[in-house]
């Protein structure tokens, strides 16, 4: 029976939380309703659900009426999207960041082969997206603005505030993915003016994969991407996946208010430790940032070979984002800050969650200095 | 603490199985890697994946890599569609049986109003969608036709096979709803040249809410619905649901091949009961049915209330589909067969599985019979 590995790639996805598991069991159980049914069984399974749109809504200082349950953060930002063109058919053009997730950046290259001009607002040195930059980009036929409240890559947060009241000052629809911003640092839609919609994902936070959420500021347009039965206030069609949403209610509900700052000093200890034991390493990304990343050039190895060494030795880790791992491509997050190929694919992402230990830290800083040692050495040899 | 109800409401949803929730287990607890990511704990994932599609495939004569998973049944429909006219932008005609489930309809009326003409086909007395029907109502430049392989409110099944030789035909491509049929009566998509994509819903067959599937024929055109990353081979953007996506794959495994006769037994056993019962009762539909359901016209009863009395005796059914019970409207699927609205809204539907005994069908006889002389009692007094 080998041992659990050690899971710094919590960025990836993480694990359902014991909690979470046991708020979803009923209804993977006895609990089995349908919520559109018109008996107890289903509505048992309504307020199940209407509880956890409460609790999502807590995480991010929302009312529960504006949260709509979707299958995952990429349905969430493509239905975004879709919304804001849906809603200006006459407006033809897209701002998006250099460093969003693909769910943003291949829906906004799908609808350039529409026709859409689509503008990349790069980032600062450090990783950060600037409101300057944004501004810079706006145009009066610009329906849609995409910037993610913190990059899966690097950690790094954008000002969203600011991002956003350039978007109000030019009446453009703002969508910022809180995917991995959500639960790991405070968000309060009620204090962003500004922000139309903001996308979330239960598996980044101990809740199943399978479950996400959009929330839509009242009164900003909203069209459907799926189309059929009455489900989410006729906003999402689809029997609901009552137990997945009910998981994902109560992993917000943990994470609300929860201090990570134990967290954060663990990533600094990693981060710490590897740059001392490996010449030439350095921190991609600065400024504020999640407490729970870090992504470090390891000193000129090539970090896709070293995941196979980490496996082997029982630690997870990634090169870019699981997304697109299985790509050859340098990180376009890297490459967008202005690394060099070369450096975008030797660096590594560590993310780590509440669950991991100094033991496990220290552990992993072993295997990577020495998986390190055993490349150089296959290499030279 | 009360006892469980007698569930006779299957066509709305199912309970998880016990193996179904063995099998998703380990994925909501340790196994729970992306299987995108270059690990293990990835690598175990995304066989799970593969091993469940393969199961899924096994259901309905498929080939695991035309099997697409998606998040509901209403989505795998909405795929279809969009498929289908994203292939032929100039074909600007839908053909859709006037049965068909809303995630067919309501996306056809949302087409319609950009300009789509619809051609809704009626249905004979018996709730059957007729070949000549469909082949009368397809034209040159239709793009897509839609007829669910067995309804979910009668249950009533209608020839598919031939109806996808007519489509092939006139070269439109062919879309079966299968989301009630799937795991009740057998499908072997190889069998039927001129189907072109096939709906399944991983919920109707004791896997749980939230997952779905998308067959889709080789070589026929395919329009992803979510932009994103690269996973389902491209074709459906989004972390893959690992843990329902297995459970679907058990649920498949445990229905492929399955002998419903007992469960068709009890069906008629109720049918029967209730039609010796209640004056003027009698079974909306005819032809060949599914084993598990029937829609019963009570006899001069409103449904409606009566599904409150049920639900108090500890009974499960509905009056048309869950998807649309918030809805005043009798159901559509009724009035297409010609029903009065009066017949329409006095009938009830009762669907079972394989779990429903003979005690639970003669206590639900009782229970019927006993709420209807209750409510007229009421309505009298």
């Amino acid at each position: 029976m080998p041992t659990a590995p050690i899971y710094l790639d919590c960025n990836a996805t993480t694990r359902v939380r014991p909690e979470v598991f046991e708020t979803m069991r009923p209804f993977l159980q006895d609990q089995y309703g349908n919520p559109s049914s018109a008996y107890r069984l289903g509505s048992t399974a309504a307020r199940a659900l209407e509880q956890a749109r409460a609790q999502v809504a807590g995480l991010i200082g929302a009312q529960a009426e504006d949260v709509i349950f979707t299958s995952c953060g990429t349905e969430s930002a493509n239905t975004a999207l879709h919304s804001a063109i849906s809603a200006f058919p006459d407006k033809r053009h897209l701002v998006v960041s250099a460093i969003e997730h693909s769910a943003i950046l291949k829906h906004a290259e799908h609808l350039a082969r529409r026709g859409y001009a689509v503008t990349r607002v790069g980032v600062d040195a450090e990783g950060r997206v600037q409101p300057e930059a944004v501004a810079a980009a706006l145009r009066d036929d610009t329906a849609f603005a995409a910037v993610m409240w913190a990059n899966n890559e690097t950690g790094v947060i954008s000002p969203i505030s600011e991002i956003a009241a350039e978007c109000a000052r030019r009446g453009v629809l703002f969508f910022s993915d809180a995917v991995q911003a959500a639960g790991k640092v405070p968000i309060d839609v009620s204090r962003v003016p500004g922000l139309h919609y903001l996308g979330l994902s239960g598996h980044k936070l101990h809740a199943p994969k399978g479950i996400g959420a959009l929330w839509v500021r009242p009164g900003a347009p909203f069209s459907s991407l799926l189309h059929g039965g009455g489900q989410e206030e006729g906003r999402r069609a689809g029997t609901e996946n009552v137990a997945s949403g009910a998981g994902f209610g109560q992993a917000c509900a943990l994470a609300r208010g929860r201090d990570l700052a134990a967290v954060a000093a663990r990533r600094d200890r990693l981060e710490a430790a590897l740059l001392e034991r490996l010449p030439g390493a350095s921190v991609n990304g600065g400024g504020e940032r999640l407490p729970n990343t870090t992504n470090i050039y390891l000193g000129g190895v090539e970090a896709g070979p070293l995941l196979l060494l980490f496996d082997k030795a029982g630690l997870c880790a990634s090169a870019g984002s699981a997304c697109s791992s299985g790509s050859v491509h340098p990180s376009h997050v890297l490459r967008a800050m202005g690394c060099s190929a070369e450096r975008a694919k030797g660096s590594m992402r560590f993310s780590l969650d509440v669950f991991t230990t100094d033991e496990e830290i220290d552990r992993a800083v072993e295997i990577v200095v020495r998986s390190i040692d055993k490349l150089k050495a296959a290499l030279a040899g």
